[in-house]
């Protein structure tokens, strides 16, 4: 059994998904996980629990080795390139126009500190409005303050 | 009047704001607008309506070139270096994490087209849990599909 | 079937198509499809529609993976060492020295805001000069205004 | 006189320009000069011609080293933070997407060669549409061909 | 009264205590704090707290200004041009050859998740051997897990 | 037999290592060295001395290619991109925030010279505390002070 | 017929030609073509036109595939990493010493314009002196003017 | 006397000769250097020898201190901003394209080696062509052979 | 007989090298050629000679394709990755602390030029001390001083 | 009394040496230190001991803010535009062509670790060859040996 790389093996897992007509919303069903989080993991991001990779398994008739290779810890990076999709580039652009007001706002509600980017969950859903429908993506992350904490014992 | 550059701008109205002992919560009340919009805009990111520029100066006894600066037209960038506070470069990490799922989703959703970061809001609130507080972000943008059109006429 | 990468599949595309000597335009006409959009779709730009894709498959006899390949969506990204060829260059040479202008001029005539990108059409004909024929290139962006608007209900 | 960067002189003159009242359009015309011109030249992209300068130096009331600094040769280079200001970044992301479908057209219809970037004049106009304004970009660049050309005698 | 830049102000304190003789030791112990802490935050890593900042006020005889810097939040960057600093590059080597294995063993350990970097604290003294005396550092930074927790209520 | 990159070698063995289901724990202690030594040599930091090789064959039934890849003299770096992985980028991040106090302490306490990360271990154990378990990571570093001296003789 | 990189061709082609113990020189002669231009082109820099392929093809006993790659419209980058070659690199310091005196001379004995680097040939030739050869490269390239011209009709 | 950076006070001296009327082929003549060699080392690229910064002096009545940064040793480095110029970077641009050209034809005619950037000399001049005049740079440097030699004695 | 890249080739015979329990110093004896010569040719910095290749196919039992690699003319270039390697980054790290001062020295003692890295020989020897053993690095390059020299005829 | 940048200092002390006619010889011996030591720690790269200061002080009549930056503890950084500079990026060079070989064989001398940058010195000399005079250059730093130590008790 060769090595597949985590996010290869997510582009050849995503290729079945659409070649049996099957969307993230109904993967994520199936498994029992939010879809971001599971759209997220198929793709690379997150080591998948046994039992999701069975489902995902069965569902799309996948090989040991892309088990395999969902199993796996990741390194959480992404190929820079993919950063200037346009898509994704938004998102880049919202953290440059608003990313010193986010930071002021969160320390004078919270404290010193930051949002958690470990401890967090991601939602997306569809928006309405007379203007045309939106994209209404909520990010709940715990507040983590410094705190100078050394072991006990 | 000598020009102020609109950064250097938001960081003496910032110290003014401190010294008063006004938060942005505060200031966005008087000023009739959301707070994530105001800390941005007087932080540099957006062109200050003149009323707001008005409520501003007189909370904050700003001078004229103050005032001016917060009227101009800004280039919405960012110095790179402030992209690794780690307050904002969780927001990084969660784009590096997560980007490729959130396009996923949103082409799913909503076919091939991007979230706006013009027409987009941006909240921020504190969520409670027992294993404690969260920052709660909610980007709110329309959604723009590909579309090849020309002008009529 | 195995996953051939869309901008691997263009370059192979393209050689069926000079090996056949079609040109780009009479393909964009077999296609009923603007002569830009159907060249950059075909590079690796755009999700190919099926029925478009059906005809370029019959007119340079494409195999199925190559079919898959148009049709998938894409990440709109581009190699940064291409940026440097003479020809697309230039493109950005004008940006660098015209750049601040257009935003000047943007503002002026619309307001703060930005020329979209995503509904926007390209347009490049041939003009005549007498010193000299002429490459013209009209690109055609909806205005969006910065409106801080959120989903409603 | 003490020497004043060219860059920097071009956004004092902005800002007379605003406290003036005055237009950019209004700017070219009483020079004489399409806007897109006058707008990048006053922003530091070229240098201005002995009239045009003094056109400008009475209608806005600019000092000695303001006109040396129009009429000075410049460097027409860009502090790159500026590329991603989102009005300007739309250009760029455009070139991205298009940049090879535009080069392959380029050679399609005029052969081996590039688009002048130095005789070349852009226009922007305001075209309507049902579904809102559009910005109207026109680049009108001589074609340049190859040519392994040497001096004669 | 003008702003201080946070990391100025720290070179102009730093300065103070070598003229006064004073050890940064000397000045954690004056603090109540952590002497890695307290360094820190003097050279601009934290927000001084009202106290501590008072007491260094006292010791160094600091004018207001540099007590504002001190007390102000921080963005937490550094100039890159300081990593390669020898003593400093030491650590960056550190994680360039040993972060892939700190990495599996935490995993190994502890789970899916990171050290926290916040929620942390760090030691620095001195070790003896025959070949030598040895710097001992140690950093203890809370677990924190992968975890997809959303707010209540 | 071909030559296996040393990382690439590191991942295979890796994969034979959790198919067995050993922990690097149990590696390092059937090899007598230091988890930490073991588990970044394994992943291609250092050379393996025969005896450790040819205990992990045994223990992991390596072929010969793969054992020959251990013994090798490595390059030591890493591909950039890892380090952008949150389980190392949070080291990152602390050098970041700690480097120049880290450097104002050695100069305090050992005077003008650095850490070694050549005559240096490294040790990770779990800490404990009321608020959740710990990482404790110990560097432990010769201190190495700027010396000017030549060969003799 | 597979497709062959252009620059991976230029490299098989010149081994063919080294194996041949033919010199560049040889075949630009038999080519009738400049020999910085034959040269070029066979490494990748431009696309080759029908005769001068027929001839190489016959003196280098090229198979079809190589032709093909020959006569392909080419993307005219480098791979940065080459810049850095000793031979190559010389001529990046030279800009880098004498960029700006070149620039101000073009401007004061043409005006405000660029040397072509389209309509534009090369020549290397050995130069003698006494103390040593020389490398003699003469550029020739079209002053073109900065012109606001625009299409007629 | 203060210091003043070398390209400041070439800057400084350039603004002297635009207000005198002198053309840097004047002050060449005058200095009885070659016209390259002058400008580049009045803008900062060469130390200036004591006679020549003499003949400066009286011809554009400089003061001490720009005397004394004329005579000074550079650093002959650019600032890379000013490389995208397009009047210099049309050189560049050139290196891009036949650079491994004419590594290749400096290999065939001289051997293994490279042309010297220090023992070099530039000259620029008008050549004339039906198709308008042209600009043609001579760089003319000592080619220096790889060699292995140490000193003697 | 496929091309096989010149480092390629070099990470092969150097396995080959230590497969036959061969020194680099025995190999550059067995060639009549320095050792650091020698070693860095076989690592691809330079081209091989013929009869050192002889020699080198001999000892090592290379084949055609090996001593066609090492004949070929190098692109000295290096993997940026690899200037990270501690062993190499050392160097690296002593040009940023002594460079200023080696550029001032060889100006004071030679006047204005460069040490050539063309004509330049490398030894490296164990140098003895109470302390413990050294590297002894000497670098012995002709001086090269700045002439403004043109060929003659 | 303000604090001035170390390298700055060491500019301004450059330039008081030039108007005394001193050489860095001359100061090296009058303050009883190798050459290559006292050159760099005046440009700012090592702190300056009490007693050489003073005699420095006295060679240059120096002022007091001017001695206080000789003696501060430096970050031992660089610009990263100076590497550039000709004269020190020979060395560069250097490494890119020899660094491999340079750590084959340091690893085939000494086995697996470093020359120390740290306990390092250097010496640089004028050698003789009939073809011309030559740049010796002496690095001589001690071997460390990768040690996997920990402090004991």
């Amino acid at each position: 059994m060769d090595l597949i790389e985590k996010r290869t093996a997510g582009e050849i897992i995503d290729a079945r998904r659409r070649a049996k007509g099957l969307t993230w919303a109904q993967l994520a069903e199936a498994s029992g996980r939010p879809v971001v989080w599971l759209t997220s993991a198929v793709l690379g991001a997150h080591p998948v629990p046994e039992e999701v990779a069975a489902t995902l398994a069965e569902q799309l008739e996948l090989e040991d080795d892309l088990v395999e290779a969902l199993r796996r810890q990741p390194y959480r990076t992404i190929d820079p390139e993919l950063l200037s999709d346009p898509t994704i580039y938004r998102f880049q652009e919202l953290i440059q126009v608003y990313g010193p007001a986010l930071k002021a706002l969160i320390h004078e509600e919270f404290g010193d500190g930051i949002m958690s980017a470990i401890n967090c969950s991601i939602d997306l859903r569809r928006g309405s409005h007379p203007g045309g429908d939106r994209v209404v993506l909520t990010i709940d992350g715990k507040f983590l303050s410094y705190d100078w904490v050394a072991s006990e014992g």
